[in-house]
């Protein structure tokens, strides 16, 4: 691209090294910002200084949080005996979106992945074993995606669990709602015919 | 979406006033800025300030630049005898591209569209005719869509153009290269028979 404007060029750059942007929406990012009010792009400049000087990691979850303890640990109305185990924040904010759970998560910061270096020391299970050792909860539910690497890093964080006296859960898998029977695939149907459930009729 | 964070939160919506991109996205790009290193994200934010403070409009072309006067405009190898005439600064960026023209430009800022309130007085038009008036050109190349409003703008700039001695041309329009010509709309090959150009054997 031929840039008439080296300041120009410097912010599409800058746009361009963010994930899935290319030359082309980080140049229509750049044109839209230049015709912005002045004191919209500071507005937009300050919040991301702001997000990076002050965001931290939730010294109990790992969840990323504004102030030491997460809204979610800190909040007296959530149940502190159930703690979610997930990979991510953004599974967090999956499972929050759907309004089903109240008790409380901790964040992996991902799965057991050796051909990429990540073992259970990368991984905050250490700490995990401390909240529990600590608190005592009733029940871990495991929220990991139901991928290889996944299955491994819940049954590996199972076995730890074992010698506490808890209950060790999974998210259900199966196939999924709305979704045709004759779309599903072979190992999530035939797994959910093994893993059949009863099915109560309401009277 | 559930956020734990208000900074994180802010920081999506800022990303969200962006054209194109929604709210997952911006999760992403949030997401990518905070695992970034600190000093790359200052740099990320400081190419936004700086051109946001720094960059204006060329007196003479109305590109944008970082002075006052532009690259093209100051470059004493470009011929100022040939002004191109473009809707956009993307315009311009499209012809430097192709590397083929070595005049020098002049930015309208779009087209005439009446029922968007866009009328001549919104363009910059003006300015071209006292650049003419001025430098006395040889020639102005009018370089702007083939749509309905572009050519209305064409058709204008022309006409106020008829009381110089200047040569008028536009760029040439016809099917495609690469294209074939089934697949070329109707008006677009109709008019490309109608302005057929002779055919010149290399002997």
């Amino acid at each position: 691209m031929n840039f008439s404007s080296k300041l120009m060029e410097q912010a599409v750059d800058a746009f361009t090294s963010l994930p899935g942007i290319g030359k082309k929406s980080a140049l229509r990012l750049v044109l839209h910002l230049i015709n912005q009010e002045t004191s919209d792009v500071e507005q937009f400049v300050e919040s991301i200084k702001q997000l990076k000087k002050n965001i931290r990691s939730c010294k109990v979850c790992h969840n990323l949080s504004d102030h030491d303890i997460c809204g979610i640990c800190s909040d007296i109305h959530r149940n502190k005996d159930e703690i979610c185990v997930v990979e991510t924040i953004r599974d967090v904010m999956a499972i929050e979106n759907t309004g089903q759970y109240r008790g409380v998560y901790h964040i992996l910061g991902g799965v057991i992945r050796p051909i990429e270096g990540i073992g259970p020391d990368q991984l905050s299970i250490d700490s995990l074993i401390q909240r529990i050792q600590k608190n005592s909860p009733k029940e871990v539910v495991m929220a990991i995606s139901p991928t290889i690497e996944g299955e491994t890093t819940t049954f590996y964080i199972s076995k730890q669990l074992k010698e506490f006296d808890i209950k060790i859960s999974t998210i259900a898998r199966g196939v999924s709602f709305g979704g045709e029977l004759q779309y599903a695939d072979e190992l999530t149907l035939g797994r959910s015919i093994i893993a059949r459930t009863p099915y109560h009729i309401s009277k």
